[in-house]
C-alpha cells in the first residue's frame, strides 16, 4: 500500500495550507511563509502573484549595471532619500501631470491609507468584489456601502446602477479600480469620463489604475491612464502602484495624482523620507526615455502572452473565464467544485499556487479562483494543473 | 589680481548655498542636492550626516555576500515583504520586548507621524532644541508647548522643571529624545525611570532613543535601552530609528515598542507592507548573533573615536562644546560669529559641510553649529576646517 503515507502527508499538508490561508485573512499567504511552514511542499509556480516577470528581469538588469558598480548601491542605502517634492518634479512630466499634483507613496497602499484617513469621515462606496484594503482601512465607525458587480455582467461596471447607488447613498468617496481586482473588468477611459461627469458632487472619487499597464483599447496596445482627467475633475485622485507592471513589490513604490490642495494637506505635516533609496532609484530609472522604450517592449510582450494564456484558459472544460484587461483572470468553477479544494489540489499535486477568491466579499459562494498570468513557461504549468484538477 | 574671480565665485556659491538651506527649512539640504545645485563645489566631508560609517561598511559587506549571489537581491525586491506581525516576532526577543508590543515602521519618522496623528488631539510638550518633526507633524490645531532646555545646564533635562511644566500644561503627550538631538544631552536610565514615575498621568510619553547606541553609563560601553520600561509604564512608547547607528538611512527602518493595545489600534486599519524588502533583510540580519557581535565591535570603535574627536573639539579656541552622548556635538560660537557664516566658510574653503543650528527653535540667536562625528580621517578634516575658520 505505497500510497497511504503519501495520502496522509497530503492530508496534513492540505489541512495546514488551509489554516495558513485562514490566518492570512483577505490576503494570500506569501510563498516565503508557505516554504517556511510547509517545507515538504514543492512550489513551482506562484499564480497568486500579480507581476510582470519580464519587467522584473529588465529592472534587475538595469539595477545591476547602474548600482552594483562604483558604490551606487551603498549611496542609495546609506543616505537619506529625496523628499516627495523633488521626486514629484521629475516624475510629473512622464505621467502627464503637474508636479504640484503628484504625491509619492511607500507603495500605493500608503496612499490608500492616507486618503481614507483624511477624506472619508462617514461613508464610502466600494464596488465588490474588490481589493480588501479599500474597506478594511477605513476609519473606525465609517460605513462601507458595497455596490455589487454582477457575474452575469462579467463583473463589468454598470454606470447607471452605480450612479443610482451613489445618488441614494451619498458617500464621501467612491472607489473605482480599473481594471478591477480580482476580476480584471475594464471601464474605458471615455466611459470613465462620463461617469466622473455624473459624480462631480461626490467629494472624493478614487480611480486605482494599478493594473492599467495591462489594459488596451486599440491593437497597438497604446498605454492608457486616467491621470489627465484630474485637471477637469478636482474631486478625482488617481492611484498607481508600481509593483504589478514593474514586478518590484519589495521596493514599495507608488504614486497618486490629485488636486494640489490635497497634496498640500498630506505633505503639510507628514510623509518625510517615506520613499526609500531604492524606490528613488526606481523612479529615476522609470523616467529615462531609454528605459521607457525597453519597458514598453516587455509590457507588450507580456500582454500578448497573457492574452494567449486567457484564450487557453477558456478551452478548459468546467471553467468559466471572465473578460479581463488585467494580468490575471477570475475563473468560475462548476457548481460541484469548491475553490479551496481546487487550489489545494493544484498546489499539492502540481506545485501550482492559485488564489482562492472565497475570502472576497461578493464571491463567498467559494466557486471562484484568480489566476495570475506569468511567463510562457509558467503559464503552461498552470494550464496543465488546471486541466488535471478539473478532470478528476 | 588673481583672487578676485575666485572671491566672486565664492560669493555666488555662498549666496546660493544659503538659499538652498532656507529652502530646506528645518532640515539640511542633502549632499545630493548640493552637488546638483552647486557642481563647482568640492564637498569632502558631510559633517551634517549622523551615521556610523563603520556600521555601513559592515552592512554592505554582509549584504554583498548574502544578497548579491543566488538571486537574493531579486527576491527582496520582486516579492511583497512580510507583515509587521511577522517581523515583530523575530525582532522582539533581540530588543527585549514582547512581539505584541513591537511596531515596525518605514523609518522612525513614520512612527512619529502615526503616534502624533492618533494620540495627540490637543496639546504636546516638546523640550527644545529638538528634532523638528515632533512639532511640525502635529494635527492641525494642536498646541505645542516648548519646554526650554538651557545652555547654562548644558541643555540637560532638569526633571523638576519638566515635571512642573507638565503639571501646569497638562499635555496629551511629552517627548523625550535621549540622547537629545541636536545637543546630545543624555538622561540616565535611572533618571528616566524616576521621571516616568512622575509622569504616570500623562496619556503618552515618547522616548526617542534613536541615538542610544552611542550612549554609555559604564566604561565597557554596555548597550542601553528604555524598552524594558514599557511593561511598567503603559503610557510609554519607545521609538528607535536604525538609520544612525547602522548607517542605512536610505533603507528606511525603525521600530517602536508600545503597549499592545496601541499596536492593535495602529495595525487594525493600516500599515500593510510598510516595511520594504531591504528593510526586512536588514531586520533579519540584525537579529543574527554573529552580526550582533560584529556590529558591537564597530559600535564601540565608533564611540571611542568619537570621544577622541569631541576632546579635540574642546581644544579649539572660540568654540564651546556641550556634553554629548550622541554621535554629534553641539558647538557654541563666540558672540562675534554667526553659525551661517562659519558653515559657509567651512564648506567653501575646506569642503567640510557642517550643520548650522540657526533654524532650531531655542537656538535662533544663530550661534550654534552641530558637528557629526565621522571616521577618524574625516574627523581630522573637520577639526582642521574648524581651527581655520575660527582663527580668521
Amino acid at each position: 500500500m505505497p500510497n497511504i503515507p503519501s495520502r496522509r502527508t497530503d492530508q496534513r499538508l492540505a489541512t495546514r495550507f488551509l489554516e495558513l490561508k485562514r490566518a492570512a485573512g483577505t490576503h494570500s499567504p506569501s510563498i516565503a511563509t508557505l516554504r517556511q511552514e510547509l517545507p515538504d511542499l514543492e512550489i513551482r509556480v506562484d499564480a497568486c502573484f500579480l507581476s510582470n516577470p519580464y519587467a522584473t528581469d529588465l529592472f534587475m538588469k538595469r539595477l545591476e549595471s547602474d548600482l552594483l558598480v562604483d558604490g551606487g548601491l551603498r549611496s542609495a542605502l546609506e543616505f537619506y532619500p529625496s523628499q516627495i517634492a523633488v521626486l514629484a518634479e521629475i516624475l510629473a512630466p512622464v505621467i502627464g501631470a503637474d508636479p504640484s499634483q503628484v504625491f509619492i507613496g511607500n507603495g500605493a497602499i500608503e496612499i490608500i491609507q492616507a486618503l481614507l484617513r483624511n477624506w472619508v469621515p462617514r461613508k464610502i462606496l466600494v464596488p465588490i468584489p474588490t481589493f480588501s484594503s479599500y474597506y478594511e482601512f477605513v476609519n473606525p465607525g465609517v460605513e462601507v456601502f458595497f455596490h455589487s458587480l454582477r457575474s452575469v455582467d462579467g463583473f463589468a461596471l454598470d454606470r447607471s446602477r452605480l450612479v443610482a447607488d451613489v445618488t441614494r447613498e451619498r458617500p464621501d468617496a467612491v472607489i473605482l479600480i480599473n481594471p478591477n481586482n480580482p476580476d480584471g473588468s475594464y471601464t474605458s477611459q471615455a466611459a470613465l469620463y462620463d461617469l466622473l461627469s455624473a459624480l462631480r458632487d461626490v467629494p472624493l472619487v478614487i480611480i486605482d489604475e494599478s493594473f492599467i499597464h495591462f489594459a488596451f483599447e486599440d491593437e497597438n496596445l497604446t498605454p492608457l491612464s486616467s491621470v489627465p482627467m484630474v485637471r477637469e475633475f478636482p474631486n478625482l485622485v488617481v492611484i498607481k502602484s508600481m509593483s504589478k507592471d514593474f514586478g518590484v513589490a519589495g521596493i514599495r513604490a507608488g504614486y497618486a495624482v490629485m488636486d494640489p490642495s490635497r497634496r498640500r494637506v498630506l505633505t503639510a505635516n507628514g510623509f518625510l523620507w517615506n520613499v526609500n533609496g531604492l524606490a528613488e532609484y526606481f523612479f529615476r530609472l522609470y523616467i529615462q526615455p531609454q528605459f521607457q522604450c525597453e519597458y514598453e517592449v516587455e509590457r507588450q510582450r507580456y500582454i500578448r502572452e497573457s492574452r494567449t494564456f486567457y484564450g487557453a484558459l477558456e478551452t478548459i472544460p468546467g471553467l468559466r473565464s471572465f473578460p479581463t484587461m488585467a494580468n490575471f483572470a477570475l475563473v468560475g468553477l462548476d457548481a460541484n467544485r469548491q475553490a479551496d479544494a481546487v487550489v489545494t489540489q493544484a498546489l499539492l499535486q502540481h506545485g501550482v499556487y492559485l488564489r482562492t477568491a472565497s475570502d472576497k466579499i461578493g464571491l463567498e459562494d467559494g466557486q471562484y479562483i484568480r489566476v495570475a498570468a506569468r511567463s510562457t513557461h509558467e503559464n503552461a504549468e498552470i494550464l496543465t494543473a488546471l486541466r488535471s484538477v478539473t478532470a478528476t
